[in-house]
Order: structure tokens, then sequence, then C-alpha cells
């Protein structure tokens, strides 16, 4: 296969991207970059305006003043989740303004951004690298986007564009509150929706920068998330998003009685193994499993009179009430999922914002993901290596986002807690269709009919032995599986071409997805 | 004169400074910075430890980890002012370790430093580039440095290493309170100091960063003034300073009665002219006037019942009663200059700490000094052109650190309140014998015999026809003094060399300070 390479993990993939070289994944920790960090351009007070009111009238005025033009990047974020109205209104703006050719670099997109579809059909947007959650993630994997999706974790991003990867003429940064200067917070304000660390990386390292707010308030915008010394334009709107979407549905609790049982094994399999005791800390995912295993988490610590340290968020009611209870000391939160989230962050100084930078960047002097004692994750596949996929379906297709799954892997102790089959497919499989996370990082694969430990990880198997706690090796739990779904999963039918390139946490291609060879009715 | 090119004030400045090219002094805002910012070598968090733990046994063991070699740039930073013990036992390890020809790159040093004379002396310090308060600006005056000194502001400084002109082998940062990943805070701890901000470029573009610590808490160390994203290795030592000596004489109220009188005239005529008014800002230094400017300036805004949106600190006592009384919504601090100070950081979100970078930065995208509406500044010298000296006294000198004063020269009125003469020398000159600041920044010079008002503020001439404040020509005043003083102040004699560059705040040499005659008997 031309211009493909196979990686460390066995799997090909593409080594020119987009026109770019790119380096196949090496193994975990075996690729060593060189070089050094990105610089943007220098920039001087003489040219900004000395009273720091930096407002525009409205996007293409702003877009004018960045010197937008053809082929240029322009970054976007995703702390609204599926209630964002800037994206769609600065390409729209684009559109107006006769440019062609963007590429669009969002932190994640959901189906809120399905209007993008008629911008890539029209030509204005050539391509987007970025999570593509729903419509977008369907339209990309038919093979009709002109250039190819690149997938990167949320730590990949910041490392990305901290490494020069990734070049961002144009950041848009939606903010809650904004004073004229730029400076901007997530944590208050009519929109209010948290925090704004996945702008981090584009407000330090793009060449222009236009913060968009629905609160404009005087001079100093306190907390400043976003410092407006990055600041190029500040535009003010009716409003920026519905932060009441960024509840998704997978931010409730399940209420399935398999999930359920699923929750429970993978708390007690924390409490049993002594992950949990006093001075510990977890990172429990926005899904209603990950939510039900905090719950069964916190009787158990309440029952064995156990504080965490510090818990990571994604945030949500569950993790602040345990705050609050002072079940855990502090919240270092990424992402809020709920409202009671973003009231929490702006009242408590232990529910602390945290960033890509902080928490994932792998090319940094250590980050906190590392750190974390236990970790508890999604996935819609899993081989009997432990590899996982968290992007595409078993059918092909990308439906999903890397997230900060990837960086997470890095944590003490890595859970999947997982259906062992979805829809009667199986979730356990030879062969994941997209390698997203290597099996030797993958520690425990937590299904309702068995909790199979990886075998590298010995020490946790001592650890329960006696336990009656439902211990199984995965092959068995496969096979069961197999046994009820009436075979394995079917491998899908896909196309040649290779649609979207998966980033590892250092920069490296891990694995690609192909395009689906059936074109769904409603694209 | 050999190397020496005129600048656009009419200065000879060096163009080459310790073997590297400067560019001479263009005019304010004239020079325009081309390339990028600077960009740290890449870093891989394979290359640090997992469990986040980067504490080793001791200064020397962590200079070696570094890579400590001849000819390296250390940096190290002035929360402690006078009461910093840090500075000199990072040069005392290196020394034990036998290196030569270092550049200090402090951002100020204090009379508690004179200790590092010895290692001038002994060739393990080659030179200093960074404010030089007392001893060590005494010594470096007679000549006897190796190198040449360089004077930044605050601003300047961060502009410096930010732009790639400063490189930072290793920077060494004070910490009252750190995690033993590096985050580090100095709002809390046996040795709290307030904030950390002047640590922030060396933090952001040091190759390497040691984090020194008498208090080593948990992960994390909330807050994180410095991300420990950046930080190498974390040094525990017994005590990092005296926190009782960041208050110096100069941040006592003044009991002059002339200085008394300045400091009302200043807060007058602020009132008068309408400055001060509804949402006004100000930020006030630390000298003996400035507090009591400050102290005349509440009773006004009280008896007006007017309220500042913000203040710039330097925070202390007096400042600090104004933000609890709500004569001032927020203090935006980038030094504490008392412990009262300390604690309101501590306790109080509306007392926000900042740094270089947001205040100062003159390479950035607008910086908070040109926002604040009057700063009360000091000065050594002003001539008949408004220009002024901070750096050296009227014998040559080189007695003082440039500090924030050439960034806050950027506020909407710039008032040096200064007395007329000191020691029967007259502060008002011909020429100042080093310029650090132009006169088309400086706005009002107000002395106990008389405010000058710069005459291309007509505006506020203007404002203030019929008040009965004491408005002069800045001729009329010098011309008095003289008469008191019994003449002009004699120019100092000087030697041929050139011990000290003064750069402006966009890293352009603005003056440079030569050799004085006589060798003080005490060096």
């Amino acid at each position: 296969m031309k211009n493909l390479k196979e990686n460390a993990a066995g799997r090909w993939v593409p080594v020119e991207i987009n026109g770019a070289q790119h380096v196949p994944f090496q193994g975990v920790g075996k690729f060593k970059p060189t070089g050094r960090r990105y610089g943007p351009p220098l920039t001087r007070c003489a040219d900004y305006p000395a009273d720091g009111n930096k407002v525009v009238a409205d996007f293409k005025t702003a877009l004018k003043k960045t010197g937008l033009r053809d082929g240029m990047t322009i970054s976007t974020h995703h702390h609204f989740r599926n209630g964002d109205f800037v994206a769609n209104a600065i390409f729209d703006a684009a559109a107006e303004l006769g440019v062609k050719d963007l590429r669009w670099f969002p932190s994640a997109s959901f189906p809120c951004h399905a209007p993008i579809i008629e911008h890539l059909k029209s030509g204005v947007v050539h391509h987007i690298e970025g999570s593509m959650n729903g419509p977008l993630g369907d339209y990309c994997s038919t093979g009709k986007m002109r250039g190819m999706a690149v997938l990167r974790s949320h730590g990949g991003r910041y490392q990305a564009v901290q490494d020069g990867e990734v070049h961002i003429d144009i950041a848009v940064i939606a903010a809650p509150t904004a004073d004229p200067f730029g400076n901007a917070t997530g944590d208050r304000g009519p929109s209010a929706c948290g925090l704004l660390g996945f702008a981090l990386a584009d407000s330090q390292y793009a060449d222009r920068v236009i913060v968009a707010t629905d609160n404009l308030i005087p001079f100093p915008c306190i907390p400043w998330q976003i410092h407006g010394n990055y600041v190029d334009y500040v535009v003010v709107v009716d409003s920026i998003g519905e932060p009441s979407k960024i509840v998704s549905g997978t931010t409730e609790i399940t209420r399935s009685p398999d999930r359920l049982l699923i929750a429970e094994y993978a708390a007690r399999f924390v409490a049993e193994t002594g992950i949990m005791s006093d001075g510990f800390s977890f990172q429990a995912g926005a899904g209603g499993t990950s939510l039900s295993f905090s719950i069964f988490l916190s009787e158990m610590m309440r029952e064995h009179n156990i504080k965490a340290r510090f818990a990571r968020g994604g945030s949500n009611q569950y993790l602040v009430n345990m705050l609050e209870e002072g079940l855990v000391e502090y919240i270092l939160d990424g992402q809020t999922f709920d409202l009671e989230g973003v009231r929490s962050m702006r009242e408590n100084s232990n529910h602390v914002n945290t960033s890509p930078f902080t928490s994932y960047n792998y090319h940094g002097k250590g980050n906190f993901a590392s750190m974390v004692d236990v970790v508890v994750l999604g996935a819609t596949e899993v081989d009997v290596q432990f590899n996982a996929n968290v992007v595409t379906h078993s059918d092909g297709r990308l439906l999903h986002g890397i997230g900060g799954w990837q960086n997470c892997l890095f944590s003490k102790c890595t859970m999947l807690p997982i259906p062992s089959f979805r829809n009667r497919i199986p979730v356990l499989v030879d062969h994941v269709t997209t390698l997203c996370g290597p099996g030797e990082l993958i520690d425990v694969i937590v299904t309702e009919r068995g909790i199979a430990i990886n075998p590298q990880r010995q020490d946790l198997l001592s650890k329960l032995r006696g336990s009656s706690l439902p211990i199984r090796p995965i092959e068995d739990i496969k096979s069961e599986v197999e046994d009820i779904c009436g075979g394995k999963s079917a491998a899908p039918e896909l196309g040649e071409k290779i649609i979207a390139a998966i980033k590892w946490v250092d920069g490296t291609v891990i694995d690609c997805v192909r395009q689906t060879e059936t074109i769904p009715s409603s694209q």
C-alpha cells in the first residue's frame, strides 16, 4: 500500500496527511521529539489600542481584520458541546466573505454543527481536524470530505499546537463573560459553561485570537481563564450558546440493570484492591455507567470513612456532591458536564479549572493524568490484547471523538467498565476495528459477565485472590458473549480510501479509518 | 566613540553588549520587532516520573541534573526582596560544583545578595543582568564586574525572555508552598510572600526549572501560580526567605512635612482634574510619598463617594484597607509589599495576582499598564524636558533597579511626586544623568514648590485653570531650587567604561551607565 507504513502496533497508517509528513506510532513512550515549541509571531503594544478596547462590530469585521484568506486554519472549542452557536456563525461569516478551503480545527464538533456540512460541500471548508461526534463523522465516513480528518486526544491537540504541527491562523473563543481587552471566563454570565481550558493552546499559539461574548463587562474580567494579552479582537453577539446543552444524554445515570452491575463491580474492584484509600485520586468519565460508578464509590468511601485527595472532572452534580460533602478535597476539572459543575467551579475555590496543558499534554514536563490512581473510561470495542477502540462502531463508521480518553490511559489503573455486547454485537473482539489505545495501558475490563484483568498486572490479580468478584480471563468472557450473540462481530466492509488518521498522544499515527462502503441515506 | 551609536533620544549607547548585538532606542512605539517568540526545547512525559514526584535531595543534585556548566544563565526572583535566601544558596552550590562564568539573571537583587560579590570576584559569576539595588550596584559602578550589566524593567525582562533575547538555562523559583510535581504558590505557607509573577517568564521559557520550597504539600498545590508542568526538579530547603523583609523602608508612610505636602498636591491634582471619578483606576508605588498619596486619595474618594474599578499594586495595608472598605473593587497586584497584602491575596478573590506578562510586556497584544488612569511614581532626577532617571544618583552611581517604572509610564496620566532637591542637590536638572523614561510619557511633576505639567498635556493644563494648586512651569521651579541649593547639580565625574546598559520596554537601548571615578571604600 503506497504512502502507508506499518507502525509498532502492526497497523498500516498514512505517513503523508493533507500534504504534511507524519510519524507512525513507535510504541508507548518511544517517540522522542526534537526541536522546540512553536513561537507565534512577535506583537507589540503600539499596534493595539492603548485603552485596551478591542471590541469590533461583528465576526465579519473581526475576520477581515485578522487577514482571513483562502486555506487558513480557524479553531473553535466545544465548551458548549451540543449547544454551541459560534462555530456555525464564524463559518457563515467566512462564507459571506468568499473565502475557500479553510481548515476547521475544533477541539470537538457535535450534532449542532451539522450545518458545516454545507460549507464542506460548497468548498468554504476543506476539511476538519478534530473529533466529529455524530453527523459530521458520518459525513466524513462516506468519503465525501476533501481532506483527511485527523483525530487527536485533548492532550494531543495541545501537543500538536504547541509543537507547531498544527498552525492556527485564527482562533475563535466563545466566552460567557469577557472584558473589552479580551480577558475571558467561562464560569459566570448568562451563558456560563464552566471553563475555557480547551481554548488555552489556541490563545497561546494562534496568530490571531477573536473572543466572542454575550456578556461584556468592564475591565477587569475576573477570573481571567483566558488572558486578554493573547487576544486581538472582541466581538459581542446576542448569544454564544445554550449552556443547558452541555448536559448530554451520556451524563445521566444508567437505569440498565446490567450497567448498574458493571458499575458496582468496578467500584468494588477499586475498594477491594485497596486503590480506594485515604488520599487517593480518581477520574470517571461522563457516561451513565461512569456516573453510577461514582455513586457506588462514594457509598463505599463513606462506609469506610475514606477521603480522596482529588478527583479529576468532567464534573457533574454527583462529583460536586462529593466535594461539598468532604469526600473529595479537590476537583481538578477539565470540563463541566452539567450546570451544578459550573456553579461549583464559580463558587468553590477547591473546584479548580484545568486545561489540556496541565492535565494531558504529553510533550510537557509530566502531566496530571499519570498521577491519577484509577480512571474509569468507556470504549466501543476491546480486543483480547486489551487494545481498545473509542472512535468507530463495529460497522466502521466514525461517530465519536477521542476526548481525553487516550491521555487518561496513563493513570496508575485504567478500567473500562463496558457491556460485553451491544445490539447483539460483541464488544469483545479479536482485533479492534480502530486502534485508539494500546492494551499495555489498559488494566481492567469490567463487564456484566465478569472482570478481566490484564495479565501484565499480576499485582492486581494477586490482590484479588479469594475475592468474590467474578475475575475471569478475557478470552472466557469473549467466548461466552459470542455464544450468546451467535458468533463473532463481523468485520465491516470498508473502502480503500482513508478518511481519518488517529493520532497517539505524542503526535504519531496509531491507526486510520477507512471509508464505509454504504453511504447512509441521511447524507 | 567606537561601538556606540546615538539613539533617538540623543544618547550614545553600546550596540554590542556582552557579545550580542542590540538595537538603539528608536523613539516611543517606533521599534517594530520581527520574528517569533522563543520556543523552549520540546520535552516529553516519558522523561519525567509518572507519579509526579520531582523532588531531589538538594540544590547541588538539582543543578547537576540540569546539566549546569560554565557560561550558563541562572535566573532567580525577588519576591522576598531583601529577605531572599535562595539566590545566594544556588550560587554557593554552583561554586562548590566548580563552574565558572555564569550569568545571573535575577528579576532584581537586593542588599541581602551582597555575598554574590565574592562569586563575581572568584569567577563563578561573570556578570549580572537585572536590577541591582544597593551594594551590587555600587560594586558594578566601580567597573569591577567583567561583563556589562543590563537593566530592564519588569516588562522588559518578560519581553527579553519571550523574544529569545535572554536564554535562561536554569530558572530557580523560591516557592512558599509547592507540591512534588512543582505546582507552586506564594500566597500561603510559613514563608508566604504573596505572588510569584516575576518567575512566570522563567517557568515558561527556561530550559530547566527548579522549584525550591520550605513547605512541600501533597499534590495538588492550589492555587498553582506556577504550573508544575513547566518544572523539572523540586528541592526542599529549611527556609527560602524571610517574608518580613518584603517590607522595606520605602513602604512606610512619610513623616516629612514636605513629602506630605507633595502627596497631598498629587491627590488633589487627581481629584481636581476629574481623573478621580467613578470606575477610575490608579497605581501608586512603594515609596513613602506614594503611600501618603494613597491615603489622601482615599479620603477624597470617601468624601465624594467615588469608587475605583481597580488599583494596581504593589499592594500594602493601605490599599488592602481600600479594597476591604469597598473604595476599590479589584486589586490587580504585581508584588505584595507587606504581609497584609499577602493575607488579602490569599483570602480575597478580588485581590488578583498579576505578572509582568499581563501587566507590562510591551511585546504582547496590549498590556494593563496603558489602561491605568493615573500612576504615581518616583525618580532620582527629572529634566526640563520631563525626561526622568530612576537608576543612578546624581553622583553617577548605579543604586536602583527600574522595576515596573518604565512600563507604568504608559498610564493615561503619569505623575512623579518628588522633592525638588535632596541633600541640597537639585532633583530638577538640565539633563538627567541616565535617561530611563522619555519626557513625552511623563505628564506631571509634583514638588513641594509647585506642580509642573508637561506642555504636551494642554488638556490637563486647561482642566486646572483657576485651581488653587500651585501649577508652575518646570523651569521656574528649577530656578528657585537652584537658588536654594546654590547652583545646578554638578555633573558627576565618570570614567569611560560602560558598566551597564539601560533597556527600554521594547528591548532597545535607551541609555548606558559609566564607571564612577571614585571607588567607594566599602568595596
